[in-house]
């Protein structure tokens, strides 16, 4: 998966779907221990960077994104940029005014170094060796991917799910080097029933005879009954119980059923079916595991005294999106984290999208989106204020 | 696991923990198709049935419950009675004045005929070859036991989840047969949330290599890992968001991990995984297919032109018991069940227990489930009342 590019160097990144770039960052120490003696971070950019360095924004991704955050269908994107509706000119973020940069996660599985990386030295991928990376880590390679792009300052970094934790961390990381912070749907640190999700996931994962200690690749089998399953048990998370019933309710199976008895007799299991079968041809099992452990470690507050510690360096604006059907990061702890980053002497607010759609109503809603965060990232910052 | 009865005859149950009965049914058709040439129900009884034979309580087990619902604890039931508290004298349930009964449900595990029993003139268990039952044939089979027992009339149907569809079940089925019904933590049909849960266990159970197609029995292997998994994805629609915060939090596990990098690092993973192992030790995983099935299949209006038909059917008076913090039947829906029986004719109420317990609420605040059943169950009905 690791391109062939040097040290230091980048590829210039194409535009809409005609690539992507490929940002060797060098050595990479992450915080918990572990050494990653080449690490790549695959990105995207769309906009241009201006002089003084300053217009740019970065946009992280959820768990099973990756850098296609904007434009159309291709080979490697067939369904086009997750983001795509908020990306472009005139859009939430606008292209026309910004330089936007979304990065593939570090641990990831698209372009940037991972599990099923190659190990330098080994000629196999990491696969289990890999070292557990976190969201803390994974802003650090973004800022010397952003470093190397010319970027001096962001005027804003959005993202939902582990992209809002990587956000919320870029805020707290670099407090002069954000503009604007718009986490959406997380917190600073994951409650135990989405961790609980998060280990059934990893579970059918570890548990599928195929993953062979982590050590499928190349052997022509890979867990994906085990991924398959760790989707069905996201999917149900990023939904809400109206949404189900809206969409799904108690109609039978439109799909055949895997089992003549079980499984496949309601729609929504069909439903979860076509989900966790669809995940294992776009996805790797181990980069599912650590990025989902990384998600339940999260804690904005590792490192300092305190969660008021942490929260008191935020030098920017900061803009909680909070999704009020939402069950992974409910809405109350949204709102809750905004409240102690505001105690904490953050310039931080909170703003609820009222929809059924629950967790993924970020890349889905997106006229909510829109007016959820569109006032927040177009208006002037304090900063600029003053500076008029 | 069949005994060796005669058709028709009964063991006499022992008290406390000296024993259940087993009481041969006969042949049983299930509704949805197949045959059991011979259907057994085990049981438990506490009190006595007096001279009209309409003292009679029943108590309806919930997913991996058995007949022992009161009683100490003892060798086949370590635990002592489920439901202890909430049957003895004086108790909500109360066998000075009431004859218990509480059956193993049809196609269970523990003693009534299920998968797990050799199929009659085969020689093995039957496996994936027991046909679907349904809440009604639970319900059906255990009139049949009534009718052996000597009960002319239930005083009440109580149960929690799928004990709650059962208790509903009776109303709608054997409208003169029940004078009380309280079905808990249910309603009329189940959700598309809770069936996906569901199937994510059913999946993780069909999924693991050692299920062998069902027929597992006798092999030396079963499909532990599977219904560790799908026991694991169960705990967690049982308990509720704030539960969790409260019990686990984000707390360090205090049990070592099953792998090194993966599981085990929060309380709350620990906590899934010892319940996980634990059910695999007293529960057969092919009933666990069939019971979440008949729980997701349940419709009160199967078989009739509406719900308001079959709600139109009862003559008891139902007391419909929601938990607020209930994620697998919601409050909202169990009230609007209890409205809508009301709506066809019934004599129907609601109560709300406040609780962050979760769906299993029913299975521990017992002082709030007594407040909330109490007075219902021990005032005179409005049939005792007109006799008065």
């Amino acid at each position: 998966m690791t391109p062939d590019v040097e040290a230091g160097a980048s590829h210039a990144p194409a535009r809409g779907c005609r690539g992507k770039g490929f940002h060797l960052i060098g050595s990479f120490e992450p915080e918990l221990g572990g050494y990653l003696p080449e690490a790549t971070v695959a990105y995207e950019t769309w906009g241009e960077l201006d002089a003084t360095g300053e217009n740019a924004v970065l946009v992280a991704h959820a768990l099973t994104g990756d850098s296609h955050a904007a434009g159309g269908a291709c080979e490697e994107y067939p369904r086009g940029g997750w983001w795509d509706p908020m990306i472009g000119p005139g859009r939430l973020i606008d292209t026309d005014r910004h330089f936007v940069v979304c990065a593939n996660v570090l641990g990831g599985c698209s372009g940037s170094t991972g599990p099923v990386s190659e190990e330098p030295g080994d000629g196999r991928p990491y696969g289990p060796r890999f070292p557990m990376v976190t969201i803390r880590d994974m802003v650090r390679a973004q800022r010397r991917l952003l470093d190397s792009l010319g970027v001096r300052r962001l005027a804003a970094v959005v993202g939902g799910s582990i992209g809002g934790q990587q956000a919320l961390e870029w805020a707290v990381e670099y407090p002069g080097f954000v503009r604007k912070a718009v986490p959406v749907a997380a917190t600073g640190a994951l409650g135990p029933q989405g961790i609980a999700m998060s280990e059934i996931g990893r579970r059918a994962i570890v548990d599928d005879p195929d993953w062979q200690g982590g050590e499928y690749y190349g052997t022509g089998r890979s867990p994906e009954k085990g991924l398959a399953l760790a989707r069905m048990a996201g999917m149900v998370t990023y939904q809400s119980a109206a949404g189900k019933w809206a969409r799904f309710g108690r109609e039978p199976a439109s799909r055949p059923a895997l089992h003549r008895e079980f499984g496949g007799r309601f729609e929504v299991e069909s439903y979860l079916h076509y989900q966790g079968r669809d995940l294992t041809g776009r996805f790797d099992a181990n980069s599912y595991l650590y990025l989902t452990r990384a998600m339940d470690l999260y804690d904005v507050a590792a490192g300092y005294a305190s969660p008021e510690e942490a929260y008191g360096r935020i030098g920017a604006e900061v803009l909680f999106v909070g999704i009020s059907s939402d069950w992974l990061f409910p809405p109350g702890e949204v709102r809750a984290a905004a409240a102690r980053a505001r105690e904490a002497g953050a310039d931080a607010r909170y703003v609820e999208i009222q929809s059924d759609s629950g967790h993924d109503a970020f890349l889905k809603d997106w006229d909510q989106m829109e007016a959820a965060a569109g006032p927040f990232l177009k208006s002037s910052t304090t900063e600029d204020r003053r500076e008029i």
